[in-house]
């Protein structure tokens, strides 16, 4: 097994692009195939501040690490969910990266900042635990780019992640989902822009990034994601990829290259009014997030309330373990109110 | 397990209707599908005369038993594809079936008629059988509709098939033929017109539907379609179909209730000439079937010789042994030129 580059020796093989490569050429590959994806699709400028939501999973710190490598000036987000051992080390692995490369990392914490945890929101709102999870990355992640005056959240979806939602979406014929789901938002009133450089790596290649970089990362799953939707639909397409390699970018690209302009249909954001609460975009008065931590830090649901309407359309569980940190909106097929009506 | 309509003891659960049903109201649920079906796509008209493709198995003879109970004129045709064994039981199946009923079936053998079967033309053409098995069968079944004069052509198309033709389709985003995977194809100059329906029933129904109406059908698999794309992609949806009931039904009627018409993009028929052979409809100067009946009927390939083109882009084997007889164009994934500018 040679090196498709240099012929020495390879350490891994990436079936979809029928070659292998040795540690050096598959990282460069790597920054490659991110610096591309932030070109095809006009991600980022030189010079713009970018925010890496950042989990501790191997996808976020791989994006982390190959952005400050392409010289972009970062700082990182991290979220503490509290979800016990998970969370503790999850974030142990987000602050010892950050700190052994003097990286800014901004540290959030649920329970700290709004009175709760995705336990707790979970069993308040009687909803899967993802959707409580992904209504609050959302919320946070939007808060903090926009507090701090980045000019861009930067997440860490991979192209299985991407292919996943994406197959989800065509399962059901989402179709304002399938509209939007691009790997770049623009700012709106309210919505920092959002990009995923990740889009054109694999959750192989970012795991096997990290251990040639020698970065720890979280490797275990979310304990609370077990059974998700988004969990079979990456197995279905693995089915497939292993069957014939290629498949799934072909599936993710051929969709944003020739589906996803024919599905648009732009959704104004005109009828969003501001959250009488946090001043975020919403179409009502108060907006999910809000109505969320009311309901989260209130005395312990009786059992005899109905299900928080968190989301207009019901409950989808949203993204796995596998999406890391950027768990944000049009990517877990299950987003709050205001990012269906605003964007 | 009691009948969902009349409370007697239940013969057959069908879980993506979350209903069981005893044989009088299952066979009762077929025929109202296939009349739902032809009435919400206008499929066909009262006393409209209608050719049935039979293949001898469970499909297409549950549909011609349907068609004739609910009181359409029908005549059928079965075409000997040579296939060994398999074929003569399938055409003993259908031959069967036609007389014991004092229906007419057309039979046409593709060696008879034009010196050549289905394992010949694999071999000389070097393509998957799949491939000449569906030119075969599309230009035959057009071919006799238009010399009989039939109104359509009716095919046993199941929802199992539709939905794993259009889940191959939205795997490679085929745009093409997402635009025009649709249950009814309007007649054209050379084409008959087409409708498919089954759509309506799993094949798990048509299966229950013969067994209950003492229907014998040929259950083997053909044996040259065998590892065929189709063949993956039906499992694929099976595996989703089984952890959540219906979704076959939502992914393929979702997608013509809202997806269809966004896709849609029509290929004019203008620039399609006749074959100066048969006369068919095809951009070039002789058609595709044309072309293969040459090359089947022409000495044994020597292997020096490259693939016939078959297809302008290449070979995509189609239908699997489940589609029944009914394997027209635009179901496959794998349709022959005329059928790709024509339609």
């Amino acid at each position: 097994m040679k090196c498709r580059v240099c012929r020495g020796p390879a350490v891994i093989d990436v079936r979809r692009h029928n070659a292998n490569f040795c540690a050096e050429h598959f990282l460069k590959l790597c920054r490659d195939q991110v610096a591309k994806a932030i070109d095809q699709f006009d991600m980022v400028a030189p010079g713009d501040r970018l925010l890496v939501a950042v989990s501790g999973g191997k996808d976020s710190l791989a994006l982390w690490d190959l952005l400050v490598e392409l010289g972009y000036a970062t700082d990182g987000l991290y979220l503490g969910l509290g979800i016990g051992d998970y969370s503790d080390d999850s974030a142990r692995y987000a602050i010892d990266f950050a700190s052994r490369r003097g990286l800014r990392l901004h540290c959030v914490d649920l329970r700290e900042r709004y009175g709760y945890d995705v336990p707790t929101a979970a069993s308040a709102t009687r909803r899967v635990p993802c959707s409580g999870c992904g209504l609050s990355k959302r919320h946070v992640f939007d808060e903090v780019a926009l507090e701090g005056g980045y000019d861009a959240l930067v997440t860490g979806h991979n192209l299985d992640d991407e292919a996943a939602v994406l197959y989800g979406n065509v399962m059901h014929w989402h179709m304002d989902y399938l509209a939007r789901q691009w790997p770049v938002l623009p700012a709106a009133r309210g919505f920092p822009r959002k990009v995923k450089p990740l889009v054109r790596l694999a959750e192989r290649e970012t795991a096997a990034y990290c251990v040639l970089r020698g970065i720890d990362y979280q490797v275990e799953e979310c304990p609370m994601a077990a059974g998700n939707r988004h969990l079979a639909y990456k197995e279905a397409l693995n089915h497939i990829e292993e069957r014939s390699p290629g498949s799934k970018a072909s599936f993710y690209f051929g969709f944003l290259e020739r589906a996803a302009s024919r599905l648009g249909a732009e959704t104004g954001q005109d009828e969003l009014g501001s959250c009488v609460r946090c001043g975020a975009p919403t179409p009502g008065d108060v907006c999910a997030f809000c109505r969320l931590v009311e309901r989260a830090t209130a005395r312990p649901a009786t059992g005899a309330e109905s299900p928080v309407d968190l989301r207009p359309s019901g409950p989808r569980p949203g993204h796995g373990p596998g999406a890391g940190a950027g768990l944000a909106e049009r990517t877990d097929g299950g987003r709050s109110e205001r990012e269906r009506a605003a964007r």
